[in-house]
């Protein structure tokens, strides 16, 4: 564990590669070398050193020895060559971001681990770590860092890890730490599991795999972490042809996709289909509570999108409420011409205040355990600042989650301004909102059954 | 079919509101008619007359006996006695943006359009009609239109509608005419469809649906027009629930899903399940050839997305395409390291030549009917300009679709300045990619069947 804390707390790092060598196809390239320099030191809070194998006035005595953490970004024989040095003067950990290693390569690297009791996390991360809290950035992304916030990311590939931190930092997701898992010799899911539970910063934990190798560690340690904390995966090679692929690039066994399926449901962990899924799951998990049952409110001020959400409802074996007389008859004799059978079609004239009394009537309706709120602009006479009301009465009513759809793309945008740094999260259309509150549903049960 | 030209190519409209008049709940307001005022002297190439019922100065008399078009925006009753006073002096056609019109209220439409002929688009279209080639705007969303294009949208539901040309505003979506249909009183899907069946501008057709009235004639016409014109259905109110809704939104009787489903197939229609599957579907449509064959090459420069499209191609019943031993044989010479088997990772240091070559490769493989390229920016070597040559190689293998990921939020961003303009659809996630060959492969085997 503590060899763990190493890779994402070192109070130094040293940054291991050369300014002059390229591989013919690989990631071993000055530029890269340069570019994670530029982004450690720009970002990280320690002490960066740097070692440039080719600098012809450096020799490897001069290995600073107060690293806890290398980072090492060289063709395959001379990565393993320089963790067996960094392994004798007593790094801790190391990341290894270049990838094509055989498998004979990939024993040399398990064997210097025994040895000498390093850690280490890949080879082939190509991206290896982030950590928001005191800005180690190994990524070669020139100036690219999410925003702080409580969602981890572990990903098998540097691609999908890519993926997903490019949508983190272009749709303002909030991130914890960020780990790249290459072809994980040595440090792997389960030990970054047990790190991102107990880690104080991190809430929701993202996960994409391409395999499982200690299935039955995976399960109970996953069951431990969802009763505090949600985690949600996303699996690639689910079929034999990806699977081909899955092995040459990671190195991963992929089991059958039903196995892996059972296991995730074991484990209390909720599987997406894809980034925007994942992103979108865990944006609702770490901003909204659990929903406690299956009957949703849909509150809109246009009829057809609030139609595709009940839609999505019912394709989501979720459930419209039923509301209750009361709560129908107050919303329509305050509001003559709205029809107050849910989903709620409150009419495209509808403003902060229309909004505020009816979310509050339907909120506190029994039969209603979540909220979608339909708001466009386009269309209606609302306006970006009513959203303002949203946060203010969902805060009220801190066990039913409520989710928001400024449907479209500029209407988005707009709204986005509003709410995006609020507790509410956003979608762009109903089914994704929809989606967020199944989601929220499934960890409900989680929580009730771990 | 004159009367529905009128509707998009007149060659005067007058607008018919009030300057003081507002509906407690419901559309009609001063600045709705200042806005649609607005958008129609900002756009529209033709003259514009204002009539307002409120202005002291005005008799009925001065109703301008020239156009073709009118477009009126006041409360039901009031709308109707306009709607009269038009199509007595030879208004050919007429939109009625406000809603809440009672069925008595339709009622007394029907008799009006039956005695004089006039056509009425509506009521309750909220928006009306959008025309990209002569400027005719009538929605109230001041300054908002739509760039050019070859997609026609036509939407039962404002709010939909307002989406979805929210969505093609933001996203770019070329667009050649919008018709929001609202209640259908007379103007319906049939006679659009047939419009814009036959209108030059349009290459695609959009439909956002809550319900049929004349099935047979719906289906008829579709079959005849998706020989030549993709047609691409969004279909609200699945469930009885929802349909509730929609009987009281737009006073549609929806039917059940199956059946609803099986017109689709039987009409060619391809059917989506969201604002952005529609948008993306008849982006590729615009852009890509249908797909002739179930088999999808993958191009990438990381491995994790690659394998994530294979999954989505298998969920997608299409299969990856087996290059042959020649095509493979040719890259892996070529590039060391790579291994050829589909779905092909070029690693993570492709740039333009790598992209060229392979790309021409696998485009020009007998066992390859499409093809998904990714290439992303983060955690690659990749840059935005090396796109250019994607729709370079693409155009010689014009019976080949191709489509292009820049998976993420930046990257895609990036790559759309480079690609966005050209024939290259682009989308940022893999499955969303897959998920448009998909598309292609329908249309491809209506095309066959039809």
């Amino acid at each position: 564990m503590d060899e763990v804390k190493a890779i994402f707390e070192p109070k130094s790092a040293i940054l291991i590669g050369s300014s002059t060598l390229r591989e013919k196809v690989g990631m071993t390239s000055p530029q890269l070398f340069k570019d994670v320099i530029y982004n450690m030191k720009k970002f990280f809070h320690g002490k960066t050193y740097i070692f440039d194998v080719d600098a012809s006035d450096r020799s490897l005595n001069e290995l600073p020895e107060v690293s806890e953490l290398a980072v090492v970004m060289l063709p395959p024989e001379q990565s393993i060559f320089m963790v067996e040095k960094c392994a004798q003067i007593g790094v801790k950990a190391i990341v290894i971001i270049t990838g094509g290693y055989k498998d004979f390569q990939r024993e040399k690297l398990v064997k210097i681990r025994e040895r000498f009791g390093v850690r280490i996390l890949g080879p082939n991360t190509i991206m290896g770590v982030i950590n928001t809290a005191n800005g180690l950035n190994t990524t070669f992304e020139k100036g690219v860092m999410p925003k702080k916030g409580n969602i981890a990311v572990i990903s098998q590939s540097g691609g999908v890890g890519a993926c997903i931190l490019d949508w983190a930092c272009y749709y303002n997701v909030g991130i914890s730490k960020f780990a790249f898992m290459g072809d994980k010799i040595d440090v792997d899911d389960v030990e970054l599991l047990q790190y991102f539970g107990k880690d104080k910063q991190t809430k929701v934990i993202c996960l994409y795999m391409e395999g499982i190798k200690n299935g039955r560690a995976f399960i109970e340690t996953a069951r431990k972490i969802v009763k505090e904390k949600p985690i949600i995966a996303l699996k690639g090679g689910i079929t034999k042809e990806s699977a081909h692929r899955a092995k040459s690039h990671t190195a991963s066994m992929a089991g059958t996709d039903e196995i892996f399926d059972a296991a995730l449901r074991k484990a209390g962990i909720i599987r997406v289909e894809n980034v925007e899924e994942l992103m979108d799951a865990a944006v609702a998990l770490s901003k909204q509570p659990p929903m406690r049952g299956d009957n949703i409110a849909i509150v809109s001020n246009v009829g057809g999108p609030a139609i595709l959400a009940g839609d999505a409802v019912a394709r989501s074996n979720l459930k419209l409420a039923a509301l209750t007389e009361e709560t129908k008859r107050k919303i329509e004799s305050s509001y003559p011409g709205v029809d107050a059978t849910n989903p709620i079609d409150m009419i495209a004239d509808a403003r902060a205040d229309r909004y505020a009394k009816v979310l509050e009537l339907v909120l506190s309706d029994k039969n209603v355990d979540g909220v979608v709120i339909i708001n466009m602009l386009k269309s209606c006479f609302f306006e970006p600042k009513d959203a303002k009301i949203i946060p203010k009465i969902a805060k009220k009513y801190p066990n039913k989650p409520v989710v928001d759809v400024p449907a479209g793309g500029e209407d988005f945008a707009l709204v986005y301004k509003v709410l995006g740094n609020t507790n509410i999260p956003l979608y762009n259309l109903p089914e994704k909102a929809v989606k967020a509150l199944k989601v929220l549903r499934a960890y409900g049960k989680i929580v009730e059954k771990h």
